[in-house]
């Protein structure tokens, strides 16, 4: 029988039942482990054909037989920008982006919470004032620019028409259709519609291309008083640029939850940035039940693909990052 | 030609073109003034037949010549409980209920910010460190009960649903089914479905019926660590018991817009208790241009309305309160 090596915090004994069952199937056998448990996982990994876990360390000490990595991370830049992680060169690299559904909820919360000025209602409620007369914005009728129609941006869209959006433009290397947006242009494209982005959702993956994506120059180019999200990894802003922007109120805000670099220095000028919603890295939090759920049908789907000798629909371009 | 005075804070030009041209259709001239010009607006309103506002000292003052008061706001307690403000005791009252999708966006957002436990991130962010794994909820396959079905419930339940919500019960004085509702209960069986009722929405008018309807007792059946938010009026909570279930843990947190009394003193309870989402009173605040669209819109409607002879839509059933 060949064997799995998973090594995950996050698996409840229903996961793992689901995992033996579809092992079982497939001529696979499975060992748990947590990542407290890295000598034992190590061990066990020289005798497998499939990792699945999220740790390059782990990875560079499976053999030349490790034949699939499966990252239950959705972001895979560590893996991509060093290929001596692999003793086989040929090995397949899957990711898991289920993220999709917590991480757009955490959109739309910051957004409303930007939209309808919390974080000056908080300051004004903890000094026990009563002033209620900010200027909001709503969803409804409002247009916005989702950099990256992948798992996350196709579901922020989803729910910010079911919340009355007027137009929603998508960005992607592809420029292709994707559902939930009225358009989705190539991001070569990307200065010509700065400008009329009022509300910039960021959810690209961190490749080359997408460093520093959102540069000073293009900062620029946003309209007085926009919006800017990030969701999907720090290194696509100039920080500096943005911090800028954010304390001399040329931008009206921006929610962060990725940043460069994580976690954030305690000196670091982004912690007190005029209105910018700060979260530490939480939008993908594993410890929502759903999230899993996700994860691990994924790989067990893959699992019945790669038994099969199909192609794993999870499969990242090492080249590309994603 | 029929006058009509309108006294109130929020209006664009567009719109009094929009007042001006309904009115001239219909056989009125409108009179504008804002809040600061009350003399002004007084000494005019003697010799009107209908007033748009939101005063009830305006009220007061006009003469018995008075046929109809369309107040701009949804609570028309005031109104309903002192019937000595109408000179004219047949006077018509109607409200404007069209803050659903603003305050449906607020209880999206603050449901969110519970679920996500954005009150501990916020402390975290400000003590700077780095924790990211506390457990969160999702909207997606939870279960929601609405208290009150009118145009707030019935907009947070189209949202909600929107974003995966499994379940959605409705409770109002009727029962009868509304659109988005997996099922609509009357308000008498309310003992029964608190015990299920894991995530609590109120949206009530204020009326003696409403008043403590979330009393110390019916607090006691929420399930553990259940969440409450309110945006109807705070006279439906016992504040005191809410306070207490709060502080000690034993729900899981409570975002409240309305409160009693507004403001609120600077020594409350409330100000402080423990995962508490506090604002003040803006979850319908006239700074958003929609709001204020499908204000004037309703108004012109029933100006139509009024001049045909027709029923009243937006008519307030002054001993039911709303």
């Amino acid at each position: 029988m060949k064997q799995i090596c998973i090594c995950l915090e996050f698996l409840t004994d229903a996961h793992r039942a689901q995992i033996e069952k579809t092992a079982a199937e497939t001529g696979f056998v499975p060992h748990f482990f947590t990542p407290d448990q890295f000598e034992e996982a190590r061990t066990c990994l020289q005798d497998c054909e499939i990792l699945y876990a999220h740790s390059p360390e782990l990875l560079q000490s499976a053999p030349a037989a490790l034949k699939w990595y499966c990252c239950s991370y959705a972001g895979v830049e560590p893996y991509c920008q060093n290929p001596a992680l692999f003793a086989n060169p040929e090995c397949l690299l899957t990711n898991s982006n289920g993220y999709g559904v917590t991480i757009s909820e955490h959109v739309v919360m910051v957004l409303l919470m930007l939209f309808r000025r919390m974080p000056e209602y908080e300051e004004i409620v903890r000094a026990r004032r009563w002033d209620n007369q900010l200027s909001i914005r709503s969803i409804r009728d409002s247009d916005f620019t989702i950099l990256g129609t992948g798992n996350i941006g196709v579901n922020v869209a989803e729910r910010l028409r079911g919340m009355g959006a007027s137009r929603i433009t998508g960005l992607s290397r592809s420029g292709r259709a994707r559902e939930g947006f009225d358009q989705v242009l190539p991001i070569s494209q990307l200065d010509e519609v700065l400008p009329r982005s009022r509300n910039l959702i960021m959810a690209l993956p961190g490749t080359a291309e997408s460093r520093h994506i959102l540069n000073r120059e293009r900062i620029a180019l946003l309209p007085q008083e926009a919006f800017v999200v990030n969701v999907g990894r720090g290194s696509a802003i100039d920080q500096e640029a943005l911090v800028e922007a954010l304390n001399s109120g040329r931008l009206g805000g921006a929610a962060l939850d990725v940043m460069e670099p994580e976690p954030l220095p305690p000196d670091h000028p982004l912690w007190t940035a005029k209105n910018l919603i700060l979260t530490p890295h939480i939008s993908g939090n594993m410890t929502l039940g759903y999230t899993c759920d996700v994860n691990v049908d994924m790989f067990c789907t893959d699992l019945r693909n790669y038994a099969a000798g199909r192609p794993l629909a999870q499969l990242v371009d090492r080249r590309r990052g994603y």
